[in-house]
């Protein structure tokens, strides 16, 4: 700050990716942290709220006390490879993506064994994080180091969201029914537009909403929750099974 | 009531069928209103509010001044059947189904000329009406004589109904998206319970919402959504095509 009143903490973090939601966590986190960020794309234009955002190289972001790797889940393996050789001994890693057994596996692997491990997954993007995220949930699981139990206490008393501790396994088994049946019927409810707007009913307008909270979402997130997540399939597959049962049973005749 | 205070008019309004949306709709005109209604159920409990509701004949409720069919529409032919011998000149007949077509059909001519008609479908039940029904849509269909328009009037300013003027045609059409997606969704995730409530995003606790909104519906109205409204079959086809063509997509890799 201009007259030296800055009165947040020496910590400076760094980001990773600086795309939608790079800059979300970034508008989040600013108050009480200093922050850099690098993203791959040339001449990135972040939102108003982080123009103060030092964008960095990969280098100077990836050798903060804090790094945060806001990329794909897709290209998690490519930037942990990238990152590695610059991560400092004691440092924190990051990630958030939709997905955890597989990222958790690439940092355990990819990062130096004196980087300190957490995997998380705000469960909430964008859209749904509009009117603040005060209440929203994120999931956090351990992966090495002691650390993420102060993170978790600053995400529940500072960012005020509804920490769930678990595993990537417990994350991934649930988040492939929750995400995975959500971003389906989204993909199939956009294709089947212009829907109507007059006479709806009150549940209809309930699955627009969550229709339209995730519609805009990355294509590398989609991708992320219905390949990268190894129990995304098994859902896809009850849920396609029991609607070609309904189906078959509706063209039958009255059920 | 007991001293002699009531300032209800005296017309009298007969509701023939008295479940579910039969009570709903006395709760809310019993203000307004003298009610009377006829259900075949034997020992008919109704719920309290409706306790002063006087249960009567079949045929003293279809020779009210005004007459609601609160059927099934999959056993409304046989209801018209029974009540048109009864109903007097000038009465006012309408129905609640959610289908609009077949009914105003029906009601058209199995009822006798001198007897006014009004095909109408509340876009709530129940569920969605539990905080109230003022804001909430209703869709009516004029199918003969001019009263819908004092109708109209009574459903908006005393009811505080979203009214939205429509033909049956116009309303099957949109409601066999918007009912049936509905239901054929839910359907099929209550078909996947237990859900997981914990690791939930927003979006999925609105799609989650939209279904308890519908799933306690009679098996009734999913069977006159998804067979009585003639557009269903092929809003169903399609939402079945695309879904079978992204689980093709998405089985083949990704996409």
């Amino acid at each position: 700050m201009p007259n030296g009143s800055d009165t947040r903490p020496s910590s400076i973090i760094g980001i990773i990716g600086f795309g939608a939601f790079g800059q979300l966590i970034a508008r989040h986190i600013r108050p009480y942290f200093r922050l850099c960020a690098y993203d791959p794309a040339p001449g990135l234009q972040p939102i108003a709220e982080c123009h103060d955002v030092a964008l960095t190289s990969l280098e100077m972001a990836a050798s903060c006390p804090v790094v945060v790797l806001a990329t794909p889940v897709g290209r998690l393996q490519e930037i942990v490879d990238a990152v590695a050789p610059h991560i400092q001994p004691g440092s924190l890693v990051l990630d958030v993506g939709s997905v955890k057994l597989g990222p958790a596996d690439i940092m355990k692997r990819g990062l130096p064994a004196h980087a300190e491990i957490v995997a998380t997954h705000p469960l909430f993007g964008p859209q749904s994080a509009r009117g603040g995220i005060a209440g929203l949930k994120i999931a956090v699981c351990p992966i090495r180091g002691r650390r993420c139990f102060r993170l978790a206490a600053f995400l529940r008393h500072q960012l005020r969201l509804n920490v769930i501790m678990t595993t990537p396994e417990d994350h991934d088994r649930e988040a492939a029914t929750v995400q995975g049946l959500t971003h389906l019927i989204a993909k199939v409810l956009v294709q089947m537009e212009p829907l109507p707007t007059r006479m709806t009913t009150k549940s209809f307008d309930l699955l627009l909403e969550a229709v339209n909270m995730v519609r805009h979402d990355a294509p590398e997130v989609f991708e992320a929750i219905e390949s990268a997540n190894p129990y995304s399939s098994s859902v896809r597959r009850r849920f396609f099974e029991l609607a070609s049962a309904l189906n078959a049973e509706l063209a039958d005749g009255p059920v």
